[in-house]
Parts: C-alpha cells; sequence; structure tokens
C-alpha cells in the first residue's frame, strides 16, 4: 500500500494559537481512500527546519504532502525549502502567476506585488490550481528520496477543495492503493456522545468491523467501516436500532443539519418564521445558511427585550410578569406571534438564559424554551442545558432545528422518555 | 530557551478516527510557561518507528514529551520504545503498581494480570503519578542525546492532570525558561490580508523584531514579537502607522471584535437595534455573544423576505419596486424601521446577495448595503465582497460592525479612500 507522511508548517500550531484541523481531515480522506499515512510532523516556518523534516518524512513513504506556507508573506517559506531540499531554482510559473491575477480580477480587487511571490514555484513543479485562493499549490518529484512531494495551502476549505479536485485524483491515478473499506455514517443529535458510545459499544462488533466517533458539537458522527459490505449493513441497522432512528438525522457525509431541515421544508412546502431571544439570531443565521432559504423562510423577530415581544410579536404584559420571560407561555406566545406577523405555517421561537449570568436556582442557567406553532399545534418544550452560553446557544438553536425536523419528517416530538435534556412540555 | 518535541503516538490519529487535540494543549500551555516547542510528531504504534521519531525529535531540544502508548494492551508500546532507545531494561515500579492496584481497589474493579504490564518501567526512571486512571507516566535521562524524556498517557483528563500537577513544576525547575519575548498584536479589520503583509514589510523591521500574521477570516491578526521591548514599541508604532489606525479594531489578545462594540456601547450608553436580511440573524447573533448585551441591545427583525420589510420595518413599496430589496434606499429605510420599532438611538440594516444564486451583472454576488440610523445620521454604504456565501455574510455583517465602531470611537466612517471592498455612500 502506497504511504504518505504529512507535513503540516507553521508558528501557529507550536505555540497553540491554532489547532491543526487539516492532518485529521487528510488522514481521514486518505485512509479512506485506501492510503495510509505513516506520521504526521509539525514544524516552524524556518527554512532549515522544513528541509530537515521533509528529509525525516521521506524516509519509507511515497508522497510526502505539505500544508501551509504558500501564502505572500516573508514567513511563507514551503516554495523554498522544497526548492532547496529537490535541488532546483524557483521560477516564476506564469500560469499560476495568470490564475492569480484572474482570482483578483474577478473580484475587482488589486493585485499586489507581494502576490506575484506566490506564482514561483521550484523548477518542474506542476501546478495544483486553487479555485478558492490566490495561493497554488504544485507536485514535484524528488529524485533523491524517490519521492513525490505535493504542497497545498494551509487554509482549510482551500485545501479541501484542492485535494479533492486535484491531489486525492493523481494519487489515484500514480499509486496503488488497496480497495478501501466501505464506511456508513450516521449523524447524530440529542444523545450525549459518553451514551452513544455506550450503546454501540453494547453490540460487540465483529473485528471485521470499526468504529469510529466524531464529536462536531452539538451533534456527534458515527462513522461504521467494514471491508465486507454484508457485515456492514448488518451492523448499520443493529446501530440504528440500538442508537434510535429518531435521533439519527442524517446518514449522508456531506449533510449538514441544515440542510436536512432545508430539503424537508422545500419537499413540505412549509413557510417559516421565527422569533428568538438568548440565540440573538442564530436560529435564523442557520435556516439561511441554506442557498435558497428565501423560498420558504419569512424571518424572524430577535426579541432581546421585553418590550419587543411585547410590540412585535405580541407577547402579554402579563404573561411576562406572571411567568417571566424564560417560560413556556412566553415561548408559545413569540412562536403564535412571529407565525401571525410573518404569514407563515410554521414558527419557532427559543427564549432562555444562555449564561454565565442571570440563573437562579428554580431556572438554572442553561434553561430554555422552545416554542413551536404549525396548524392545530401552539406547544413549548422546556430543556435545561447546563453549559457555557456559546454551548447553550448552539444547543437550543438546534433542539429547535430537532422538532422542526421531527415534525416535518413525521417522527415523535421530544418527550421525557426520548429526549435528553427535555424536562417537559407544555400545550396551549 | 528550553525547547521541547512533542511525539503522540496511535494509529487512530493517523487514519483519522481520532483529532489529536493533547498536542495542541500542550503547546499552548507551554508557550504560555516561556518554552518553546521545537516539533510535533506523530507515528504508529510500531516499535522501531516510535524510537525513530524519538532519535529525530532529540536533535536540539533539551526535553521530549511523548503522550499516548501507556495503556495495557499489546499496542501500547511507549514503555519498550523508551527502554530500547535509551538502552534500559524494563523493570517491575513496585510503587506504580500499587497505584494501580489502589486505583482498581477504591473503584470495586477487578485488577487483572494484563493491567501489571503498565507498572513496567525503564530502569533509571522515575514515576509520575497519575490521579485520574491506571497508566502512570514517568521520566527519564537519555544520556546519548543529553536530553530528557517524559512519557504520559494520551486520555486527555489524565495528561491535563499530570501536566499541571508534575511535568510544568518539574519543567520549570529543570530548566532555564527564558522570559518569553514582549508581543504586541494588533487586529485588524478591513484590509486583505495582502496588503497587510505588503505595508508591514515595506517597514523593513530590524532582525530582533519578528512578525507573524494570522488570518481569522474576516480579521487578520499581526503580532509582533521582540526581546527589546524599546525595539518593539518603536515596530507597534511604525505598524500602526503603516497600516492606518481606524483598521485597527483591537491591541487586546484576548478581546473579539463583538467585545470591542460591548465595550463602546456600554461606555458610550447607546442602545441598538438592528434589521437583518441576507445575514438572516448573524449580525444579531455577533452582538449577543457577549453576556451582559441585553444592556443595550434591542433586538431586530430578520426581514427575509419583501413583507417584512415592509409590515415589521415599514420600508416603502414603491422604494423596493423602485430600487429594489438590495438597494442603499432599503437599507436605509430598514435601519429607520428598526431604529423606531425598538425604540433605540442607533441601528444597523444588512441588505445583499450573499449568493450564489440571486446576483445580476448590476448587483453581482457579494453586493450588499449597510444601513445605519443614529442622531442626525441616516447613511447606506454600498459594498461588494465577491465570495462564497458564508463569507459575504461573514464580511458583510462585521463590515455594519465596523461601520458601529468607527462611530463610537469617533473615527472616519468608511469612505472609497479608506475602505476596502467599498463602493459608494447615499445620505438621507
Amino acid at each position: 500500500m502506497t504511504t504518505i507522511g504529512l507535513l503540516t508548517i507553521g508558528s501557529e500550531l507550536l505555540d497553540g494559537r491554532v489547532q491543526d484541523t487539516n492532518s485529521n481531515f487528510l488522514c481521514e480522506e486518505l485512509s479512506a481512500a485506501g492510503f495510509s499515512v505513516k506520521s504526521i510532523l509539525s514544524c516552524d516556518d524556518v527554512l532549515e527546519e522544513i528541509v530537515q523534516a521533509i528529509e525525516f518524512l521521506s524516509t519509507g513513504v511515497q508522497t510526502i504532502l505539505i500544508t501551509g506556507g504558500l501564502g505572500p508573506t516573508t514567513d511563507d517559506l514551503t516554495r523554498e525549502a522544497v526548492a532547496a531540499y529537490t535541488g532546483k531554482k524557483l521560477i516564476l510559473d506564469h500560469n499560476a502567476l495568470e490564475n492569480i491575477k484572474a482570482f483578483f480580477e474577478k473580484r475587482s480587487r488589486r493585485f499586489f506585488k507581494t502576490n506575484e511571490k506566490q506564482a514561483m514555484l521550484p523548477e518542474s513543479a506542476s501546478l495544483i490550481p486553487n479555485p478558492e485562493g490566490t495561493a497554488p499549490g504544485f507536485q514535484i518529484e524528488a529524485k533523491q528520496s524517490k519521492s513525490f512531494i505535493i504542497a497545498l495551502p494551509g487554509v482549510p476549505r482551500e485545501l479541501k477543495r484542492m485535494f479533492h479536485d486535484t491531489v486525492l485524483p493523481y494519487l489515484r491515478a500514480q499509486n496503488r492503493q488497496e480497495t478501501p473499506p466501505s464506511r456508513h455514517i450516521l449523524k447524530v443529535f440529542g444523545l450525549p456522545e459518553s451514551l452513544i458510545g455506550e450503546r454501540i459499544e453494547s453490540l460487540k462488533f465483529a473485528q471485521e468491523i470499526t468504529v469510529s466517533y466524531r464529536a462536531k458539537f452539538p451533534q456527534v458522527d458515527v462513522v461504521l467501516k467494514s471491508k465486507q459490505s454484508h457485515l456492514l449493513s448488518q451492523a448499520v441497522s443493529a446501530a440504528k436500532n440500538v442508537l434510535g432512528v429518531q435521533y439519527i438525522f442524517s446518514e449522508s457525509p456531506a449533510e449538514s443539519f441544515e440542510e436536512v431541515i432545508h430539503h424537508l421544508l422545500l419537499q413540505r412546502r412549509g413557510t417559516l418564521a421565527v422569533a428568538e431571544s438568548c440565540t440573538g439570531g442564530l436560529l435564523g443565521k442557520l435556516i439561511t445558511n441554506s442557498s435558497g432559504s428565501s423560498q420558504y423562510f419569512r424571518g424572524g423577530v430577535i426579541s432581546y427585550s421585553d418590550q419587543a415581544k411585547m410590540e412585535l410579536l405580541g407577547v402579554e404584559s402579563e404573561t411576562l410578569s406572571v411567568h417571566g420571560a424564560v417560560s413556556g407561555p412566553t415561548a408559545k406566545q413569540m412562536a403564535e406571534g412571529a407565525k401571525t406577523r410573518f404569514h407563515s405555517d410554521l414558527a419557532l421561537s427559543i427564549t432562555g438564559i444562555a449564561g454565565p449570568e442571570g440563573g437562579s436556582s428554580e431556572k438554572p442557567v442553561g434553561t430554555f424554551f422552545i416554542g413551536f406553532a404549525a396548524p392545530g399545534i401552539l406547544e413549548a418544550f422546556h430543556f435545561v442545558y447546563p453549559s457555557h452560553r456559546e454551548r447553550v446557544r448552539n444547543y437550543s438553536a438546534f433542539s429547535a432545528l430537532d422538532i422542526l425536523r421531527r415534525y416535518l419528517a413525521q417522527l415523535p416530538l421530544p418527550t421525557a422518555e426520548n429526549t435528553h435534556y427535555f424536562l417537559s412540555l407544555s400545550k396551549a
């Protein structure tokens, strides 16, 4: 099997300012494609250290994949280091320069002289186009170590696109890879990671099945792999069964939670409005992540003050004084108000205490109510997810989307039995 | 300065199943304590590869910090590899064994013979107790490379505790840590990274000054470091001057753009409302990232449909039909509507084309208008930032915050001369 060494370059990785996520992305993709990563090395933006790193990695691998250090500034030294290691000069690549200039032109941005540096490639290197940014990548044969060096920029979006468009097809064409194992992903929302692990491990899968978990708060991806596809499908069924299908919002690797909602709303032809308090606009932001959301999303009110709740959503002052702004009755009136004012079929509302201030013994930080209005339905769901401000806000926005998802997909709505952190339901 | 090499061991890191977060934790902690990490290497659970990795890392560092490979199973080989590298035998450490047995007893768990393996340490190593788990760590001198090797388990909770309890005090006592260089951060918004680089590099700083850039879209951090504080302050002044002070929103390492706005609004005692179209709630979400934002933030309207713009914000239907929803006049009426409906002193609005659909030759994807209403002011700022949906949305939300920041800090508002991607201004 073809083995690969990864090199990530940048002082920001070594002083802890930045977490290297590119390596994990590349390891996962390469492994899924049947390649084996032998080691990962991160080094500083120092010419000799980059050269030493390439030398170390070149032992026993066919390809060295470098990320980072291709920017326009003086501390970007990957081009120079690869040129030094391969004994080549850096020369101006005219195609690269044209691409960079076109990139700037298309965006009506001024081209600066410093950007010309990005078009310098080691002699005999071939260009890897970067459709997402200015730094081109390149690949070059290193004769002395009989290996190939591939250099990509460190910006994750650019790296991912170039990896899929050019690098992976190139690796597949040039190298022997083993048939990769089949894999199946289960995207889970609403169960704690430890409980997911416990449930999956209770299945005691055969050795031919490998399971991995990836927590991408507030969702957890469970990835099952096997070279034997009949064993894999058995394992997938068992996993879905033990987890509970209503927690699995997608089985498609590229689909986000917001896209699931997007497709369901387009399919069911419902229109939607929101009313948000503690999330301050996050719920609307998530819904409008999908291009084309204007087909169903009418809008929302961020009612961050009591006055706004009353004047823009019609929440009654008595409701606020008797039950409080963070309560089931307020959440219901917010949802109803959003539905009425935006003339929508469906409405979601969120009111809660994101913290760190504002909690009480009765309503601790992490308390939130989701209001849901649909034809014939007006309910409020009471949750407590005690955590940091950012997590509480994320968890409450996704909990609101999850109620909508379950409604649209005709799955059971949250109850104390089927949903974690859920406390109680209040009906209209 | 004492330099450290990190080695993380485990096949789960190389096939992408697990993201290595230990390295980032250690880099951050070590850097803050005045130590320097030279490189990070991840390798497989293979004896010879671990030994080679230690050999590579030992060049030019005083300490090698290993994480992982201390478990009880056959693929846990850190003990064996360190023994092989240092030329020592593995011997049973009786203190380690007692600790492990006590750990099991305390939790009423059965002690298995396999766990005894975890008490085997290279001869002459000293034990690092693990209060959180069964795998003890150890430290040992490697005479041939004049370095110290420290081995810790890979479980993040155990690692963190042992690092703080034992390793960091040990490193502080044994090693010379230099006073870390003074550093100064300039957080920039509104200039492209390449232009920032060009301007800073035009200053041709002395060798004693190091400059690094960190793009955290849509902001760029410029970090200047030097051991000579008078040179650093000269460099900082020159950098501020060449960049332009109005682009520098903060010089405080921990302060976010939103927090700058938060402090300015608290200080100036203004209240704020927003009206958002293409950003769908993102602007409100950013403003409410700060706990305590309810002191000035009244709320907002996400007017994702023309009807919502008219009914909830009072935008005139003629304005929409003559100028369009994405226009200066609409942006101004949105801002004015938000200010009126939320009874606020200040209001921001955003209307634009985030794409990828909806662009035209007259109003391409990336076109957006920011409306700004303040006592005696009602203006709309026209920008074009051609990019992806997510970037356009982010850039437009931060551009709106930046207009507010400049107003509150009494800096010049955007003009075609002082602001990139800015096209024109329309006044009330």
